[in-house]
């Protein structure tokens, strides 16, 4: 039986409504008294997985799950060893350098060195700056972390950022996009080569 | 004027009413239509930031709040640098090593060499495991750890255990206590010696 791994959180209906139109449904899990973390579709022939965005790929990677849907962001982040089949388009935002509007800073390149970043994506915070060759202080946070720069504990956040709404009611301003992420269809990949063609069948339904 | 990191989630009701009977009245924060992360008391004398609970060392740390209420199983997977100064008693709860109950295992050192734990907190779980000489791979997870064993992607989980009902409705049970957890107060130690008197008085207050 195919198990899929779907992310809790802004991807989650995207995600049912997807698979709905690949026949698989597992709607159960958008009724608020659901408790349960796993479920099978009605007619049997798949099963579920609730889980947290980033341990979607955990999942996939262990062979849990056969599939999963989550976030470029998450995959960029943990480079996890999974097969990225498609670009479901949905869940679309960006990840972005922020500050306070009142620093003035226009640019990461006027960011002093050694300047503290906020973010809950070390990695890429890292991988980034590294690039422009800025040496900073990553601050890893689980959370908030727009606070980061109203405190003045940080001078820029890297983060996700949707509407933008979070920044402005924060006094914060983009200024650098780093990428573009959507969701997307991940997979175990000996499972994806051993069953190519129940994924590609599934993958055209989608 | 001195800043408080308060923590969200199981430990935030408490924190308000203890600080409250210290004459510090945060509990604007209650108010569901909040959407404020940091407050100023109505006596204007101290302000709050709200963050995540494993933020709030972080805030401590860099001295952006003085002082925090955070419990002591954050304080052992990160190993902040603060100072700790009260057991709060508030918010006890336990982290343990528990494993399906249709496993058989009832000791850790049951456990066969190279299972796969489960765990969001992976440094306490290395470090145990490493303590009782067992070769383990840490499977590092966000949340609904109870998957780990469920799924079969995992033998056992180290996490936090309140009541036991997660466990109980998933079918697992606990093995071993590694320590007992409770709320404690932190404070930045370089402002807590400089302000030893405020700190002190208010200490007495809680």
């Amino acid at each position: 039986m195919l198990t899929f791994a779907l992310p809790k959180g802004s991807l989650f209906k995207d995600s049912i409504q997807l698979l709905q139109k690949a026949g698989l449904d597992f709607s159960a899990f958008l009724d608020e008294s659901n408790r349960q973390l796993q479920i099978t579709d009605p007619t049997g022939t798949a099963k579920a997985l609730l889980v947290r965005a980033q341990d979607v790929p955990v999942y996939v990677e262990y062979g849990q799950a056969q599939m999963g849907i989550v976030g470029e962001d998450v995959l960029r982040e943990k480079t996890p060893k999974v097969a990225k089949l498609v670009d479901l388009g949905f869940g679309g935002c960006r990840m972005s350098i922020a500050v306070a509007q009142a620093s003035g800073y226009q640019s990461p390149l006027d960011l002093p060195p050694h300047s503290r970043i906020a973010s809950k994506y070390v990695n890429c915070a890292r991988t980034y700056f590294d690039s422009i060759d800025l040496p900073v202080e990553i601050i890893p946070l689980y959370g908030s972390v727009e606070l980061g720069p109203i405190t003045g504990m940080a001078e820029a956040i890297v983060d996700l950022v949707s509407t933008g709404k979070t920044l402005k009611d924060n006094g914060l301003i983009e200024i650098e996009v780093l990428y573009h992420s959507t969701a997307r269809l991940i997979a175990h990949p000996l499972s994806y080569r051993l069953h190519s063609d129940r994924f590609g069948q599934l993958i055209q339904q989608i």
